[in-house]
């Protein structure tokens, strides 16, 4: 027997996986993390009434979710004014990207990213054949008008940018996003992420337009809703792109708990704007912090803060290393110049507590290292 | 503007739903279900140590899932007693079959089904290009033997069976299902859906032989766990095509919830036999209920049971519709002579009750008509 016949283009992909998660290296490590901070996630978490929905959910789980999200999705064309025809809902961002990787990219295919940028989206297109072709950052921006020019330029199917973007929690405001907008090539698709968006002050997501083929809005409840763990998000378009999801995706694939949560936690939107706040101290804390140590950050839209370490990769990779060894997860950029720094999440205030006190033990360590 | 450009294989696809889901229908009807035995739920649902566990993740739901299910591919493991590298845990039996279907089917592959099978599955290879090839039940039996002789036949690097049987319900013996595991033929994967093993009496599922390449084992949560809203189900199978699911999977796409609760599940195996014995109840009451109407039942090995309407499909459609109008969610099978039947999930035994109600008034209507 030769076993089973794979696909010629799955004989050629690696067993590759995006992100070690932070479960991997507490075992590689044989040591859980006293913070974790790695991950971009939002400690806060959801709304008390989206945990008392998912509970009551939780005795009612013998039964599979809505295929429609209906329920949900009428609550989320209420906060958006929009219709429900023009959202689809589905497992997590990193879901709705892969639905839409295999519903663009075909062997040849080229998509347009920043370089450094989201390493989940690259990974769905190039397990759909496509070919990614990169921009560098501008400052520590994502470089919109370099974006659309070089998918004007190779003919790109997708083009992605995350607004506000990780992983530096920077943000392009509603004109120059709308300008992006107005600049996508014929026949391409632009992906714009907007998973931070509801962090960033107002004035940095161009109004919604169900008009316009040329772009989806990625949204989610794993970051400012604090439901990472549920897997649900969101994507807002036209209403054909949004149709063509029901051509390929698993329509019985959403978790009926998350569904009710994610429907408590927008319903709650008094608890969203406390959440938004509270991570907006953090931010400041962070800042703070660095700052005790001579040390600038990155201005941040997000939910976590890069920290500029002041000199190169490899030393913000041994601070990194430091703090692990210290039990804080943190993680880095991935590129040159971006990884000069370390970037970590707003904890809760004993966690920052916490950071504030193993940081410079972890400077000072690898300094010497 | 023409707008985004799809790729040459989903701009043939339709906008398709394997299946309408009892809420969709509750929509359409401007009415709930009295009943709701339709979908092959199990409505005892999960042990209450399964929904404390979710409940107590549902606090903790900020942070993703464990990318790698460790703690639960660890208990199953312990269960089924093989290793932890030959175990996929995914979202699902329909997510996984998803995957199955994207590493091994691209345009021209042919895939042997039985013909009026899962349609979910038959969704997940039209959907990457596959066609399909089908062979008839024999009886209302699936029929291995003429599975596996259509697909050397045919050439299929795919060939799907589920034992128990959906939708009929009826089970072959290991030996048999052993037999057709040995007749795979060359550069084929059989995909063996065992979805509701759990419900079938002992000798139905042939040993576990992790280092045979032919053989794919699907299991769920969804059936006798009685977690079908959870999302989560998981593959056996030799460790290289396990790790091949690493090339294409969404690493982070399981709930956290969902794994705390499978977790919990998979250790109270007590609470599954009592949830197996309550289901064997339910299915005798369902045998009485049609003998009372002078009906027979197909043997069921599975949660659910067909009753024989005794008459063509227009008939027993004509008594599905009367039962619907009735507030009791029922389903029937696809396909000519199983379709004489109507197929119901084993309910409470007030719900079975309401049944035993309604399904004679059904009767007498469909026969008005």
């Amino acid at each position: 027997m030769t076993g089973p016949m794979y696909t010629k283009l799955v004989e050629t992909l690696p067993s590759a996986v995006p992100f070690v998660g932070p479960e991997t290296q507490e075992r590689a490590r044989g040591r859980s993390f006293a913070a974790r901070l790695g991950a971009n996630e939002n400690v806060f978490g959801p709304s008390p009434h989206a945990i008392a929905a998912m509970t009551k959910a939780a005795g009612e789980v013998w039964q599979y979710g809505d295929a429609e999200s209906y329920d949900l999705k009428q609550a989320l064309s209420r906060l958006h004014s929009i219709e429900p025809e023009n959202i689809i809902v589905g497992e997590g961002i990193d879901g709705l990207l892969g639905y839409i990787a295999r519903m663009f990219v075909e062997p040849g295919v080229k998509v347009v990213t920043s370089q450094g940028a989201y390493p989940t989206f690259n990974y769905h297109v190039a397990g759909f054949g496509g070919e990614l072709v990169t921009v560098p950052f501008k400052g520590d921006y994502e470089d919109p008008v370099a974006l659309m020019e070089k998918a004007a330029e190779v003919g790109a199917r997708l083009v992605y940018l995350s607004n506000p973007d990780n992983p530096m929690g920077t943000v392009h405001s509603a004109d120059v996003i709308q300008a992006a907008i107005d600049a996508v090539p014929e026949n391409c698709l632009f992906i714009l992420d907007e998973a931070y968006i509801e962090f960033a002050p107002d004035g940095h997501a161009p109004a919604l337009d169900t008009e316009d083929r040329r772009v989806i809005r990625m949204r989610t409840f794993s970051k400012a809703y604090g439901m990472a763990g549920a897997r649900i998000g969101y994507g807002i378009g036209q209403a054909d792109l949004i149709t063509s999801f029901n051509k390929i995706r698993n329509h019985f694939g959403l978790s009926r708990i998350s569904q009710a949560g994610a429907l408590a936690a927008v319903q709650d939107q008094r608890y969203l704007q406390q959440t938004v706040q509270r991570v907006a101290q953090g931010r400041k804390r962070i800042e703070e912090i660095a700052a005790e140590q001579g040390l600038s950050v990155v201005p941040s839209a997000t939910n976590f803060v890069a920290i500029d370490c002041g000199q190169d990769a490899a030393f913000a990779k041994a601070v990194l290393d430091q703090l692990v060894a210290r039990d804080i997860f943190v993680r880095m950029p991935f590129v040159a110049p971006q990884n000069r720094c370390i970037r970590l999440s707003v904890g809760t205030p004993s966690d920052l507590s916490l950071f504030e006190l193993q940081f410079p033990l972890a400077l000072e360590a690898a300094s010497g290292d």
